[in-house]
């Protein structure tokens, strides 16, 4: 894959092709992390299997790809944002394994196929989870300092995110309200912290590693906040309007454990307008990237659209 | 605490006291992890109940005071060793919650109390060892950087060593080989990645904050690798010797697991010889560094002799 920017590589603006952008921006993180994690020939081969089973098993690599089209909407080269694409989809893919384990969401499908501890069983599937989460370290302390930003403020920021008061707060909060009724405001402090605080992380680290000014990381910042919030109130709402053939996870998964969603507590119309205004607002967080966003906004329209 | 030489502190040589050094240097550590970890009132209270549960119950902080008496064995100040010492504690006891879990070890005390998924169920504990593991990297990221070694390199020592093919590799095996007869080669596999290597670790960032050279971090690499191989071997030889009253942990589990040991392997007093000529080879390992590594020596031999 040449350096050539990649969403210069797609027809520009109103025929902007994101389904070819996402496309070659997975193909680059997943060929990364085929190459700088262990192989499946390393011992104990059994934890390279579970890591790479759930790694590479056709996620969308919507954060990979945030990652990379904020660093090219400030201006950098998606090549400096290519560790942190890949830690953040290691976070991501960790946080799935762990979630789906009996003692949390107990789930057995997940992007179709059976989930880790299915498969491995539950002892090599908390181990899988926590070398990908150790993984997202070791790739992100690759990354390359800017004169802005140190690779220490990388690591960070991928450490807060991930950590006690974001990614993990939100799934406690969310596994101690099961079957409790909630109001909207706490059940937006959990989709805060479980979607929206990755999506910002992956932003804000592809702005860090094109050198981003302040008010681009704050804009940035803006948009992965809405997208984030967005992406997590369309997937209340699959839940409820979709197979489990479609979403390749088991659906009605939310009514059956009596959780709160936003469509359980507002309904199915109201939250479908939130969800649009939401990502409204992360549309307007990108003009001051005028033109150079058209991936950032075809990507915050996909994920408002998609139907799985 | 002043900034003055922990070891200093202290009566020199052969009257070199370190339960008082231990004493000194637990106290420093547990005093910054507490200020440093969200505390027992932030949201989510039950993750940092659950954190703070195992994480100040009271182990020996082994791994911190080799950190720190590294640091100072390089002729550094103990307060630049702070942030890794903090952070391979959270480690090892991240490490601690997930072994202890139901699906790996199945272990219902430690340090003389009921295990993490005891108290807080098993879905907090893999949260609450999780965020233990995501703290530790928010603590190395604020570590200084030297004029040899970057922040980026601590990151990646921590981890390297945390990763899959060290800590986890030694889980995973250790779990696939229960009730298997395993050669003593394949044991010290396990016991290089289970227990040396993080020793080694917090040796070899103690060494780093103090800017060592070179031949300072092969020593310190030498040292903490012996040493946390004889304090594996003598682990194994007091799960049986001792009760569980003295460990603080359930005794026998080893035999009861039908787990391959030293003492199973090769007998109790050809396990005792090798813990000594491990730890012969360590003291071997200090010798540049004279009268200098005074502490790190005592600690060679108290984890020889210790009885718990």
């Amino acid at each position: 894959m040449s350096a050539t920017a990649l969403q210069q590589a797609t027809p520009q603006k109103q025929g902007f092709d994101l389904s070819a952008y996402l496309q070659r921006s997975s193909q680059i993180v997943e060929r990364t992390l085929d190459q700088l994690l262990p192989s499946l020939k390393t011992k104990p081969k059994r934890i390279h299997e579970a890591m790479r089973y759930s790694l590479f098993a056709g996620g969308k690599r919507i954060r990979p790809a945030l990652c990379l089209a904020a660093a090219e909407a400030c201006g950098g080269n998606w090549k400096s944002a290519l560790p942190a694409a890949c830690a953040v989809e290691c976070i991501h893919t960790y946080s799935l394994i762990h979630d789906d384990l009996p003692a949390m969401d107990n789930d057995d499908f997940r992007r179709g196929k059976p989930t880790n501890h299915k498969v491995f069983g539950e002892g090599i599937a908390v181990l899988a989870g926590d070398a990908l989460l150790t993984q997202s370290f070791e790739l992100i302390a690759q990354t390359k300092p800017t004169s802005r930003y140190k690779v220490s403020q990388q690591v960070l920021e991928l450490a807060k995110a991930s950590g006690s008061l974001q990614l993990i707060a939100g799934q406690v909060v969310d596994l101690q309200s099961e079957g409790k009724p909630i109001s909207i405001k706490e059940l937006r402090y959990i989709h805060e912290r479980k979607t929206s605080a990755l999506l910002c992380c992956s932003a804000r680290l592809g702005g860090m590693s094109a050198n981003c000014t302040p008010s681009q990381l704050k804009a940035l910042t803006d948009f992965g906040y809405h997208v984030g919030l967005a992406f997590q109130v369309i997937d209340d709402i699959l839940d409820i309007t979709q197979t489990s053939d479609q979403l390749g996870k088991t659906a009605g998964k939310d009514q059956a454990a009596q959780k709160a969603t936003y469509p359980s507590i507002l309904g199915l119309t109201k939250s479908r307008r939130i969800a649009k205004q939401l990502t409204a607002k992360a549309f307007l967080a990108l003009k001051p990237f005028r033109n150079k966003a058209i991936a950032l906004e075809s990507l915050a329209d996909f994920l408002l659209n998609r139907e799985c």
